[in-house]
């Protein structure tokens, strides 16, 4: 995949944003995902998702699972060469999809309130872009704060 | 959670195995899966699952996340008294599966075919059995050499 400047990323952020307001507004999890196609006919999304912990009782469901489940099956060479993008940096479950489908690039709109699998992406050669989002870190602090065990669940916490 | 002997791995073991047969018998990939709660009245099946890719046109319920996903919302500390059962080496968003909730044992059926994460489970203290199972091989070796495109597809291969 060719370098991607950072001003095609409001594409796909954009939309990972939104799923995870639309998540706040189900009075779900608020962390969303978009899977961005980059070919020669330019940035196509493909999917989007956001967390279903809470709207569907979902253990597995997280904003990358959920986006990667709507997309549906692809060959292996379709993901080469897609990036996707959360809201919030990607736990340990969502980085082992990423690399399973060798997903080459990350985009994350931001890690202050957690940080997930990062090393273990950029280990395995992922471009890993941090964005430091401020509507991101705003919207999942109020919810961390708001309900704390329902947050604690969904990363495996006591 | 204390140390499981082996023989009490046959109830999980078994059904995950049954989860493979029932995917083969659908024309699904067969891998299967069982989530197993050591507590102080025995062992109970908590939930089983297998691989969906098929049956679904799923790209994220391999058996491990499928019978991850049939068990629900469960709290942290239950995770931490469970194994999971599988029939194939975990993959590594399945192992990704297993680091986030902290199920502290995997029993795996057999890795002649497919090895995942089983390393990192390891560096991350999880205490990881290989049966070397028969039955588990030849059904997945059967699928693999009959439908290679399908099987290259769920591991994320050209
Ligand atoms: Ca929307
Ligand atoms: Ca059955
Ligand atoms: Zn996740
Ligand atoms: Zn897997």
């Amino acid at each position: 995949m060719p370098p991607i400047p950072a001003d095609r990323d409001a594409l796909g952020m954009q939309r990972a944003f939104e799923e995870a307001e639309d998540g706040a507004k189900e009075g779900g999890i608020p962390i969303g995902s978009a899977l961005v196609l980059h070919d020669d006919n330019g940035d196509r999304i493909l999917a989007s998702g956001r967390n279903m912990r809470i709207q569907k009782s979902s253990a597995t469901l997280h904003g990358e699972i959920c986006c990667l489940e709507t997309a549906g099956r692809l060959k292996a060479g379709v993901y080469r060469k897609c990036t996707i993008y959360t809201t919030l940096s990607p736990c340990i479950m969502c980085t082992g999809a990423i690399l399973l489908y060798r997903i080459p690039r990350v985009v994350i709109g931001e890690n202050t309130n957690y940080v997930g699998g990062e090393e273990l992406l950029k280990q395995n050669g992922v471009e890993v872009i941090v964005r430091n989002d401020s509507q991101c870190k705003e919207l999942m602090a109020k919810f961390i704060k708001e309900r704390p065990e329902d947050w604690n669940e969904d990363v495996g916490d006591e």
